[in-house]
């Protein structure tokens, strides 16, 4: 079975609109009843406002069930990120770029190798620009590199960095430049830098994740129709993202588990609401029909699904976000472009390179 | 009752977050029943792709039930707004320029009386920029006129404009800056653009709201605390909106009575969907507890009385816009600038005004 | 002698374009020989990298020569502003809100007195958008003192803040925005901050100077007519001002008075370029007739004059920037918020006001 | 000899810093004196407000005469682009339009042969913004088209569209980009949009050049390294650029020759001014050295030379534009996208294109 069929049937069987790992594996954790996924290896750690999830789907099982590839997913998480927190954001920032050293290790990237770091996603497009916003502000050093001497090279990697646009202003699916690109400066690994979907707006713009197996196809908050990864690109892909979106058909389902759930607590600590149930009785959402013999084994999904079909014509190019996203994803993407730049130069100002090569 | 009070009321009894005129006559009729509203006018007029809708609230009375001041309300309802369509954007300038002259007479403004247009609202965050964006395409021509010897000025009406900002940016209520200018430079009368918050997906960026009863506290996408209106400026105003959001909680409202409604039509004309029904059940919602007795009146805002407090703390500062707010927003701030230019100058160019005058 | 017409009396006799009391006094000692003027005093201090420069104009005569209003000019030259420099960034803005505070205790200014900050400038011409960037960074406290107990707002200053934009946008002379909202809000002293025109494209973004005297009319990059200062406002005026642009005429007299000088010293401290004279003869440059009297007095100023004359229609509207003016603009406009931060709310955080005050 | 060694040749020689190869010619036939130069084809027509004149560089000699590389250049003048009148815009995108279909059928581009245009330049540097302004409002139709069945796609064009930004931002030439994604997607021509360095600013913003010998390396506004042209691509490369900037250095000589002529015309058709003259003596800017021999021969040439090495520590990266820069770009950029548009996809709307693929 492909991945891009694994993804449908996880939507389909739990309606589960997002490209967090994290979120997945909660989902199915929730729905499946087991504390543990076969295949699935989770790793948990915190301090102070940020908590740090590693998740390795090790097996075609685990996979399949999650509905996402075998490999590794670490997410970072800091709710803190959306309150102008400048000292976590440092801290974050660190956290991030050891990760990221991390993933370069198990990738087997040499410390001279050549990156090409790749901000996906639409300037003009408020919620998509993080891509884009993130490459704005990494050090380059490739150019530098090229015009010095091999002696002065030693021990610094090349980064070139582009910002390819969306397929609907390009006409160019993204893989395909970056794949013209990547093949013709000779790049040892690609970071693609993405804004996500998630399932809850608690997670927007306060959660990064990195992961080794790519960007999928309709992943992301534009679509794109063309895998980028390993197998499509010859070279190693790490992908990070943070959600900035959830769909409107999305929110739905979640408005409803709340209600549904019966009894919700308030995200601020405060007085839980009082408790609500909402009953959903597939037989009158289907009309009367009996619902499809596959549908069956899980009500719960079965509403959602239901309910997803409903929406989707209405509410299908819906997108929700905090009111301050602009300002939210100019801090997020700032995190993300300091981390590679300490994970990239260590212990190097670009003032250093600059200086150290010319 | 204040007006502040009105609209709250409205807000708990039906649950509904609008700044649209149209949009709480059709929910008040919903809920209530009967065809017409006591002491409200409605008059509909439709051609290729537009409706126009005139509602006159003209009683205390109509007021109260609509949770709208008394006063005209015009909208202009274009659907085609969101598909590019530029000679759909002329026509609709076209007739929202008659419009705006038509709120001149009934505001009795001269002809060389002077206007000031106010863009309020954020620059920084994409929805709320529709008013600084229509600003900054509008032909001023109070300092030409100024230089200008008084026979030349004949017929010629000063407009000047301002984007004023937001509380949080600026400190002070917009209000207070208004009043502050339009007293300064002896405006005649204010013309206020602001992105409104809608109950339904479809009209975002394809209704625009004329009215003569200003704007009120806590509209619009922003927060504002002070009204602006005749009252406190002591002049006409006139409120130019456009709903670029609406708050997630009413998109799960809205969403709800979809589902509930049991049979809904595709928007698009095609095949609606399976019939769908969906159960909220007011005792299990309240937990078992006897439901107060001013709600027990009206089941259904009940419910969503009860879901909407459930769900503020979680989705409370979440909006819902359409993916492609960023380039929808400069399509309509540029139809609302154009019918402006029109309205202000009838059939003069700047060109022209700018070679009369000099 | 009205200001406007020494201005022009110095343009006219020196063909000195400038906005700063510096260059003003540098250009009068170099064209008058002496090396003090009767009527101002200047003092200067260093520290790495920055030179602090207070002028105080003391008398009628000094202003006239001059060409400057009486009052303090002070001015910080920091060439590393243009290297991305941060610790200089960091060391420039402590400098800047020392002398920001020095003006406050001149103006007799108390500690809760409100202040309303003004951006001047054109968000839409980069050069000219130094004043609305500097304001967008500053933390406004206004609102949240207004909504806390008196008890609370002790030794908390109000501060507010707008970004008028400019007369071809507005229709509206700044001026008349200020006093308006000044007088509507109760400030007891303005901020302006402004992109002013140097003679020297070395100054370009790496000069600061902070007066006490206000704007004056055709002052700055854009074109104003109407004077911001105690005379008008009624309360103390600090003017912020950075050199963005110099006219293009401008460096034309700039380049003649390098290649003049005979010979000239190169910026970067490098080798001297070879020695280079270039005469001009005012009385060829003025077709054979006899030059005006009252210009014979200087032959120097002479020439820079005619050719001042002769260019202006070719170059009138050009201005020269560096290159990378959008990220100078960024990163001054940066160093200004933070010093404005500083002087305003010693040695307190946003955050902490805040939690203060809530 | 290299195009490289022509251009620097040629700038030694008579310190011409345009791209424009009009400004080249008539640079030469200024200095030479003869009316026509050997190898070069000179064609003007006219209409109300627009200028095209058509170079045509035939051999070697001309190539090595004019400074630039044999091939087509087109020229259009149409000093009111600037003056934002909207019929000149659309007659000029119309000749624009079928100037670009001229330049197509000389390459031979069949009328289904798929084209990438290439916004060059750099988004965050207004005057550098041209060719990703451009881009922006491309209609691009190749990802339409690669999902249409063949027989539908008959006579239309695949057009697609990057923006790949500059050397300093990604590290890599731009040059480089091109070839990775052009070869990747199979392109048949490329048509690079690029910001040019003019001599006179009286051609800012107001000239489009069509060139079919490519872009050079350090032409434009930015700075390049790798020549984009057929040779290095291996498809036919049309350039369209447009002078927004002139660089500080230039305008001095410009300044200088508009004084030595001793009398200049009123670019307004106004008054001349008076009869100026300016004389300058090589031997004394020389500082008494006897000027190199190869300098000797052209007095007035080896003037500029030395002034130009005087100034360009000083001004070097200077730049010259006009005030309102901002808003010129958007417009000019406006009429070059219009103007692909026409030619890519004739008489037919976008609308209609996709229309006519789904």
């Amino acid at each position: 079975m492909s991945k891009r069929s694994q993804q449908d049937r996880l939507f389909e069987k739990y309606n589960i609109r997002t490209d967090l790992a994290l979120e997945s594996h909660q989902a199915v954790i929730e729905q499946e009843g087991p504390p543990e996924l076969p295949g699935v290896k989770v790793h948990t750690e915190k301090e102070e406002g940020i908590t740090l999830t590693r998740i390795t789907v090790e097996s075609d099982l685990g996979a399949q069930l999650m509905g996402k590839a075998p490999g590794n997913y670490s997410t970072l998480e800091a709710p803190g990120l959306r309150m102008h927190n400048r000292d976590l954001h440092e801290r974050l920032a660190q956290l991030l770029a050891k990760e990221i050293e991390w993933f370069f290790e198990q990738s087997g990237l040499g410390d001279e190798d050549a990156v090409l770091v790749v901000g996906l996603g639409n300037w003009n497009a408020t919620p998509d620009a993080l891509g884009p916003k993130a490459v704005e502000n990494l050090m380059v050093t490739r150019h530098l590199l090229e015009m010095s001497p091999p002696e002065l090279r030693r021990g610094l990697r090349p980064i070139s960095a582009i910002a390819p646009g969306v397929l609907g202003i390009t006409g160019i699916e993204t893989g395909e430049i970056i794949m013209g690109v990547a093949e013709r400066i000779g790049a040892k690994a690609v970071i693609c830098i993405d804004a996500l979907a998630s399932r809850s707006v608690e997670r927007l713009c306060s959660t990064i994740q990195i992961s080794d197996t790519g960007i999928h196809p309709g992943a992301g908050v534009g679509n794109r129709r063309l895998a980028i990864n390993k197998e499509t690109l010859g070279i190693p892909v790490i992908a990070i993202g943070v959600p900035t979106v959830v769909h409107a058909v999305t929110i739905v389902s979640d408005a409803m588990d709340l209600i549904e759930r019966g009894s919700v607590q308030s995200p601020e600590g405060g007085q839980p609401p009082e408790r609500v149930q909402f009953k959903i009785d597939p037989g009158t959402i289907m009309g009367g029909q009996a619902p499809r013999p596959e549908i069956r084994a899980n009500a719960a999904s079965d509403k959602r699904q239901i309910i997803s079909q409903v929406l989707e014509p209405y509410f299908g190019s819906m997108i929700v976000t905090p009111k301050e996203i602009d300002l939210l994803i100019d801090e997020v993407s700032d995190v993300i472009a300091g981390a590679l730049n300490t994970s990239f130069h260590e212990g190097v100002s670009y003032d250093e390179v600059f200086k150290y090569l010319s």
